[in-house]
């Protein structure tokens, strides 16, 4: 039987990798669904290419358009709800979550409700909501897969060894294109410098937040979630190649680390595969680019977004919606000129510590710490 | 039920690591039998501090020396046969193989036809004898783990993934002593020279083999025993910092590399273990060691002993016993300033060339194109 995806977020640089892997894996891995926010003329070329039995838009002042289109084949629906009701159907097999932003959010939590296991690239969902999406995910037997390069090769060095064998995580980051910058150079980047990625191809938002280092903040979070991990048990390696996507220290002292290109299709086509490995279109690791490989401490003084993400891990509860939706919101109001490089975090930090905390939190909770912490960023630049 | 060892070798310095992996392991893991060659007053020591149930000296001319010197509670043998005995004891479970060179091979084989499950640090034994190991193992069901650290990553790493997903294996070394030496400065190499590992701190033949490479190509012959795989799917790689102790590559293009400090501990307790990880006595990795890691391809011109490990892996049969006599007999003809460095690999290649090939060798052939690429090394050493 084939396996019949649905992608959430189909016309972004994930969803987009995840149509080639699944062109590459052949017949056992089928469309049964295609989703995106608004991009409804990209939306309609791969429902043309892809012929999946359904399609959505988050938007509804495109579904007239997308409908317009597209050929016969393909149910088309909009709106917010259309994306929960796609996830639910019942031939979809596995979810690929990879809407950016908490605005992923509803729709990975229905497919974790309709036990559906999800490829999970959309971390800003577990970040501001694994409280919710965790304990859901145990109690409907959905499984949870990293899409992120650096939690797939945890999950895929975890495989050496058993869970309670782990002493420890190492998880490397690029350090962005502003790993050499002073604190000065910092103050003044503009958007066009930080979105000058060094080694990975991304979209804008998680381009901004790698020069930050606030993808680190959220990656530490989404580890302690994805893995049940204990922040101090995490450690940050700066590693400019990008080559070792993480490692995991077992408690004999073997370090089991997974390598590769820095090529998305690598760890969304694991995901899909899981439990086996498939030949695919990820690109295979060029030795000459691994002559040499660095790595380096972080610097929390010009990084400061780090405290930020141990702080909110150690918290848990609403920490991380408070923190996400204040970054979410201080990322664009950075990419318009309306904030400065070295402000995201202090807003950020201004929201995470002011927030009304909640430590058991409903998705309602969630919504609301999100919510308050975009107003209260939008007050911060007013102020 | 703890698990009763049988260290073959305990004397050298794989042993001697067997027994403090042992001392801190605690009950569960105990001494049934230890075995040496001839340094009878180390073993005598040994034998009084971890009082295993026997103990046996390869050399008869030792034993009244060992017994006078050794507490009652152990019991005395010697001769070759004696250390096969050994590991037939019905209480052993598992032996550690550690006798340096072919010298290791019966009581290796013994251990496998009792089908006790072997942690192999006697990587010769194979490399001579893995037409006759392999098919033994597999009819007898014991178990082969590898003690080398190169296998032992290797073996880690695949734990990642099936069998049939591996696309090729990446064997580290660390290029010994001469790694950046001259063609002209080789040919004059003293035995001291060769005795300066960089990394590893490890006995005198297996150092003299790093040097000449030629310990790479065993463990390429001895690779392909262990994991099956073809010679044409092991690529060496020079890794002057021995921190990555080597990498599978699977099919869907990731590495997963098994790395740590340069502590043989850590391999014997994989072994020893398995397939639990526990924590032991092995040093962990120091990350400030870890900054930097450098890796490239091998040079086959300055030393040509990795080619001869390639033709020897693809002919099988007995190629690996004569490349392993003739290399035994010229490491030590070198140490003992009887060979030039740059002629080990000359001889061991007139040697492998020449010798009587059999494809599917029964212990007496292996043995008797032991002793023929031993004396085909005396007649070039007199030439």
């Amino acid at each position: 039987m084939p396996r019949r995806i649905v992608i959430l977020g189909s016309t972004g640089s994930i969803g987009r990798s995840t149509i080639d892997v699944i062109d590459a894996l052949g017949d056992e891995y089928q469309f049964e669904g295609l989703a995106a926010g608004s991009q409804w003329e990209l939306l309609a070329e791969q429902v043309n290419r892809c012929r999946p039995a359904a399609a959505a838009i988050a938007d509804p002042a495109f579904e007239a358009r997308l409908r317009a289109q597209v050929n016969g084949h393909t149910e088309i629906s909009s709106g917010p709800a259309a994306l929960c009701e796609l996830v639910a159907r019942p031939a979809c097999d596995f979810v690929v979550s990879a809407i950016v932003g908490s605005a992923g959010l509803p729709a990975t939590l229905a497919a974790i409700r309709a036990g559906r296991n999800v490829g999970l690239a959309n971390k800003e969902a577990l970040v501001a909501a694994g409280a919710v999406l965790i304990p859901e995910a145990r109690r409907t037997g959905a499984r949870i897969l990293p899409i992120d390069s650096e939690h797939s090769a945890i999950f895929q060095a975890m495989q050496a060894g058993r869970r309670q064998e782990v002493r420890c995580v190492y998880l490397t980051a690029s350090g962005g294109p502003f790993r050499t910058w002073s604190r000065e150079q910092l103050e003044s980047a503009t958007p066009q410098d930080a979105l000058q990625h060094p080694t990975w191809n991304m979209g804008p938002k998680i381009t901004v937040d790698s020069a930050t280092m606030m993808n680190k903040a959220l990656e530490i979070i989404e580890a302690t979630w994805l893995f049940d991990l204990n922040p101090a048990d995490i450690q940050v390696l700066v590693h400019p190649e990008s080559i070792v996507h993480s490692m995991v220290e077992f408690c004999d002292g073997s370090i089991i680390a997974q390598m590769g290109s820095p090529d998305m299709r690598t760890p969304i086509q694991y995901a899909l595969s899981y439990p086996q490995r498939l030949p695919g279109c990820g690109q295979r690791l060029d030795l000459a680019s691994m002559r040499r490989l660095h790595f380096e401490p972080p610097d929390l003084d010009r990084f400061p977004a780090l405290r930020l993400g141990y702080e909110a891990a150690e918290r848990r509860g609403t920490a991380g919606a408070a923190l996400n939706g204040a970054n979410e919101e201080a990322v664009a109001a950075f990419r318009a000129g309306k904030l400065r490089f070295s402000d995201i975090t202090r807003v950020v930090e201004v929201a995470l510590g002011g927030h009304p905390f909640v430590a058991h939190p409903s998705l309602e909770d969630v919504q609301r710490v999100d919510a308050w912490a975009r107003s209260e960023v939008a007050r911060c630049l007013k102020a």
